[in-house]
């Protein structure tokens, strides 16, 4: 694997992969000394051209526990204010030296034109509308762990609910958990549903929360993109909240086995208007550190020395412990 | 110890062992590789809502010499901005496997309500009003170890001078110079007094400089919070500065041994108008140096490996010279 | 050596050296872990008033190729917001631990002033319109690698694009160029050359790019400062664009092994016409490349431990592949 851009370039048995390499990284993550030397002397820079604290720290610790050099640029601090495209950036970076790309952008795309730019590895880190790779991978790990069945998610019912047009999270996750197996609900108001999926087989649609959410075993809350709002395309937020947020009622309604998860940053009181800390099912704090483990297990996929078995270097990791 | 939120969760005993710690601290800060392994595989978060680059790299210096890995949450580039509350971030920074957070907030209290959100361990960084605990441990340490006789401050005549009601640097200190046996006198306008300490027993309170000024082993002159004029607390600068600055007339005044402290960042002109670099006694520069030893010590104590001595914490370190 | 703040303190012999150290280090940045641990424990600070994110990772890159610390100060983060004089933070941050000083700011002369104000070693990485010596360093190494002749430029003819007079690019490059031995012929507007210049006898100079491409062994085109066509000095992008840019016109008439080097962010369009990926004798890159080697042997020559050779430490290195 030479880059991560897209769910679509990952079969089945790629994304299975992955998955059983995230346990042994979340292996690694519970150790006392939660470090291994496998990435020591290569460099990941993050380039986020969008905010992200939260996926930026992620794939820093990722990088840091497998004691990869980091190096941090964003949009704001850059030469870009100075005119300078984004290639030569890009390419500006590659010749000091940078092995791996973890790119984020507003524009669907950048993150595939950033790959024809470098040598380097490029992952995506979420570009507009389009992908967020490292997400669908650590929802699918949080899943099936959960759930206890290996990498399948045949039988599994998930329901994905908001605003789905808009959502690189829901495209990136319907194309993998479909891949596993799993039976596709989404629950949106039809304006916020890409118009090409309603000719789709493989997914189910409804406009009702409370039709499917007794029948579901996994619950995927998307967050409410405000400014969805401002160009009205929906509602306000408390009509959006009635209709499609997660209440007590609504959780009342859920199977005792349903699992519930978000990617993060939750809108408390609109999409989420129950305290996840008092849903059983509630995995949202397990993905985040799920999220953790997945990016070790993708660097390690993109960066690893080659002619060395992932074995061996976790083995030589162990030395460190 | 599982935190440090407030001195007053510090008795003598507890602030001696630290100031002994510090010690050790700082010989590993005198060596030709400053650098231990204590902490290496722990991650030091620090969570920063009001800007001290100061405070925060102290803290970054420290976690680094024990050879911890860090990042850096601040108000602006965060998911706060999302709407994101301040508990679900400090829950996702703890799913991600951070260890202690170092948190300063303008709100008095943020830390302490921080440490009810997390598994990791708390270290106020400075709240509102309220507290800086490793300020006064530093300022302690400082005095003492200038002073040549143990812990202890029996006997030593403190003042602390300038904006008292609304200085966590000064209800910090004040409480540790007082545990250690000091006697503290305030030096203040009346009304950058707070009220409920012209009751008190253990602390005296006098409007004038030049009365004691000729009499203290140790002048302490705080930061003017410059915002206080412009609520009308004060005078403009100039005639603070004339009442209580440290001018040339007033440093001639101290005796030959006094010492003279101040947190940083200085205002020269104001509360400073002799430069601090002709002042003998002046050990400006020997807090900043001595505040990454007792940050080092504090994150020691916080996060060392339990079942495993200072001595042997440090030993193992020594291997790395 | 204690401080890099001018080229003027550079002598040939000392540049040589300082080349010859650079393929050391660049052979370091050759092998699979791209790191040795010469500096480990070292705390080198980049203090930057002026935004540069290229320099700054550069730097950055060779500091933790090395195994130093690094740390980051930027003016818009400090306490220089509260008042506090660059003094006090140089000051401060010396306290803290810091060995050297990586210093950029928009006035000529601060690194030499930050170097009177602490015990640490200084770097000047671009003052105003005075120096930027580690880029004619690596200017230099790019050139005289290039072009196989060791460290010597005799004989080779140079021409230096654009607005040399506020440029710090120029001034340093012209420096290190004539000491190697260089003839050095500046193409610029008569407007954008420092008037003590045309007195001097070891530069030519002429307003006509077209009279010289075809006999120059280095065409050096600076960046454009758009801001000096606001002030009127110069005419506006396109004019300047068609009488000093590099179009494909131009690029024709260079001798096929001439080579071109930009210091970047290049504009586009204005100096840079041409694609430079198209340009058999581009370096641009390869000046990016070399930085990092150029800015280890620098921090190596300035925190190098004394009575170690370089080769010994870099042997140790070797022991860390």
């Amino acid at each position: 694997m030479k880059h991560l851009l897209t769910t679509a370039d990952l079969d089945a048995a790629a994304i299975s992969a992955l998955l059983d390499l995230t346990d042994t990284m979340a292996e690694i993550g519970s150790r006392p000394v939660p470090k291994v030397p496998a990435l020591r002397g290569r460099t990941v820079a993050q380039v986020f051209f969008e905010d992200s604290t939260r996926t930026r720290l992620s794939f820093d610790t990722a990088a840091k526990r497998l004691s990869a050099d980091t190096l941090t640029f964003t949009a704001s601090s850059s030469s870009l204010n100075k005119g300078e495209s984004l290639r030569d950036t890009i390419e500006t970076l590659s010749a000091m030296g940078v092995d791996a790309f973890v790119v984020r952008h507003r524009s669907s795309g950048v993150p595939l034109a950033v790959s024809n730019w470098t040598h380097a590895s490029v992952v995506n880190a979420g570009d507009g509308w389009h992908q967020h790779p490292t997400q669908a991978l650590l929802d699918a790990h949080t899943i099936t762990r959960s759930l206890g069945a290996g990498n399948s998610l045949s039988g599994v019912h998930v329901a994905i609910v908001g605003d789905v047009a808009h959502s690189r999270v829901a495209r990136s996750d319907v194309d993998v958990f479909l891949k596993l197996g799993a039976q596709v609900t989404v629950v949106a108001p039809r304006t916020l549903v890409p118009g090409s999926w309603f000719g789709r087989g493989d997914v189910r649609f409804t406009e009702s929360l409370d039709e499917v959410i007794g029948d579901v075993d996994v619950l995927y809350m998307l967050r409410l993109q405000k400014e969805r709002m401002a160009s009205g395309l929906i509602p306000g937020g408390d009509e959006y909240s009635v209709r499609f947020g997660l209440d007590d009622r609504r959780a009342a309604l859920l199977r005792g086995t349903a699992l519930v998860l978000h990617p993060g940053p939750m809108n408390r009181g609109v999409e989420m208007v129950v305290d996840p800390a008092c849903l059983p099912g509630s995995r949202i704090l397990v993905q985040v550190a799920t999220g953790v483990a997945v990016r070790m297990a993708v660097l390690f996929s993109l960066l690893g020395h080659s002619g060395e078995s992932v074995d061996a270097s976790v083995e030589a990791g162990g030395a460190d412990r």
